[in-house]
């Protein structure tokens, strides 16, 4: 047996582990199936909940570099034209310990690689693992090519769609009719953009488009989201380029022009899962996506990876691998179990239509843009 | 020709016009279909707009005695069985120049009766009006057993299925698809009651129950209202015990064993209309029910009919019958559509479920029992 620590998965949250791991001094191998190390070219939100772990890590001062830090959460009425609400996040350092950040999605996946090589991790590609084994004082971890790597203990960081989590639940996942397209764009080709401090969730039935800048302000990114008729009608062919047209047709002029730039050659269709308690079975435990895949409403998918990260870094450092994995699950599954479901709620919250939309916007009203009320559970230092 | 001021219906709203024009000097006759005065036996709630109107007729402190001055308006929920939000009313006299008061329709109906008798109003019962003329000059109203009246002016207080309304319009009353029970009965059969200072209305999803005491708090008034499935589905017998039971058995215990008392023999479906502009042609008007029924949710179907009362004998005070009932007409139409409109709305904030519940009870959680963000315009002086 080696001691080696097995992460199955090299995106956002399979880096981090590997970086919060071998920050430890244990040794880390990544297995990832894809035949390069990437990240797909789009936004990522990072609240402080993240950074304070990437600032743990050593990499926020490179991510301040290569990001944006916004100057406010801004709701607004994707029809109306309006803006209905705004979180001020200039005094998150302060209040929450770190800033809240938005970069790109490969900045922040390369600067977690680089971190991870310098800090002697051992990076596999090409390595599509087919089954991990806790073979009682150790795993064993096999891919779809023969290759098997021995280890002390296996983490499944291997996503929505993770094969690891087989072993602990044969639920899948739950597809929520919505599909979004994004785009980040060159700022010179954007001719609309809302107030460039600004991260801005237009907001309307059924239907949302998020905006804001990245790499200093040279690049927009944005991302349309909505709910599909020809979903809910059972067609197999849903949520169309034609569809999204169609949807935001009604939106006001900002939103409705917004949504050329969108790439049309890809789509995402937005799927969750139902929370589940056990995450750790002897050697191997679920992480990210594996673990709590969430709809993206409160942009804490990457965010409660990087939670788990640091979570399960020090309960290996404070225990053995077997009682720091049942520490590092009873710790974040009711956490994560929660913010998985305050995402499903807080999407409703934005596509209402009609008594409940007018509910929304008179709460919104009442609202101060330094309200704390609703995010401190989420933003500030997880109850230990 | 006689100078005589026709009133078709003698509710409360024809009662409160008769007398109010009476008032100012001019003759006045209320043509009533019954063959006694007289009113259903449930509760009515005046509130500040309504109760200043009768201050000025002179009958404020005849209703104080029979009536009961709430201390509070209380939303609770119907299914948690817990508070959400309240309204003190102590502070209204000196808020809105009179109080709120609850009290027993036969008596306010009395009361008004009473006063118009002592008026010198002509009061005439098995008075069914088929038909209301302006004859050019004066106005000739015919009825139903051949009698005919002829007057300086007729208005038509006829209520929600008003006869006079189809000169204005061919509308039919909309059936909202919600049933009302009623019961006032004496407090000693009473087990379950709310605070007996207060009105408390219990709200849930498609059903709400609405408790005060009357007459000095020897009666306990009840009004359980639920929308049918029986009418969804299209049956023709909805709204039924059966469904009332059925309906209420998801409500926390104080409710569903409130449930008994209601009177069973009858029950009201709930209707409205669309607001319309036109109230008045020539020397015919149309008030009360007759110009703008609406769903209760507010309270204000009575209040409404005052107000159009001393608007009515203001402008009649003012200037000759013609364009008294066009000032009329433009004073109250559009404030009558804000509050029928209104009405419907707060009956849906009322009855919500899922999100739009969770959005309600957040904002509720948040207002003080002080706060007049939301009343002030109705409990207010109307804009003059």
């Amino acid at each position: 047996m080696t001691s080696e620590h097995l992460v199955v998965g090299g995106g956002i949250g399979g880096l981090a582990t590997a970086l919060a791991v071998a920050r430890t001094g244990r040794p880390v191998r990544v297995l990832e199936r894809a035949a390069e190390f990437g990240e797909v070219g789009a936004g990522i939100q990072l609240a402080p909940n993240a950074t304070r772990v990437l600032d743990r890590l050593g990499v926020l001062d490179e991510l301040r570099e290569v990001g944006v830090l916004p100057r406010r959460l801004v709701l607004a009425d994707a029809v109306a034209g309006h803006e209905l609400t705004a979180l001020d996040l200039t005094d998150f350092p302060g209040r929450y310990g770190a800033p809240y950040v938005v970069a790109h999605r490969t900045d922040v996946h390369r600067i977690l690689l680089d971190a991870c090589r310098a800090a002697g991790v051992a990076l596999e590609t090409g390595a599509d693992v087919t089954d991990v084994r806790d073979t009682g004082g150790g795993v064993e971890v096999t891919c779809a090519d023969g290759r098997v790597h021995r280890g002390a203990a296996a983490v499944g960081a291997d996503g929505l769609r993770s094969r690891v989590r087989r072993q602990f639940s044969d639920d899948e996942p739950i597809c929520s009719g919505y599909v979004a397209y994004r785009g980040a764009v060159p700022m010179d080709q954007v001719s609309r953009h809302a107030d460039l401090r600004d991260v801005v969730a237009w907001v309307g039935p059924g239907l949302h488009l998020v905006q804001y800048p990245l790499r200093s302000g040279s690049m927009y990114n944005q991302v349309a989201v909505f709910r599909s008729d020809a979903y809910t009608r059972g067609e197999a062919d849903w949520g169309t380029p034609a569809e999204l047209t169609e949807r935001f047709a009604v939106c006001c002029d900002h939103v409705r022009e917004s949504t050329p730039l969108l790439g049309r050659d890809q789509r995402w269709p937005m799927y969750d899962r139902e929370p589940i308690a056990t995450w750790a079975k002897g050697r191997v435990a679920l992480l990210g996506d594996a673990a709590h895949p969430m709809v993206q409403y409160l942009a804490q998918g990457a965010c409660q990876a990087l939670e788990d990260a640091a979570v399960l870094a020090d309960a290996l450092e404070r225990d053995d691998v077997e009682p720091a994995f049942l520490a590092y699950q009873q710790d974040r599954a009711p956490r994560a179990a929660r913010v998985q479901r305050t995402a499903r709620t807080w999407g409703q919250i934005w596509h209402v239509d009609g008594v409940a939309k007018l509910l929304r916007d008179e709460l919104f009203r009442q609202r101060g843009e330094r309200d704390h009320t609703h995010v401190e559970w989420l933003y500030g230092p997880p109850p230990r």
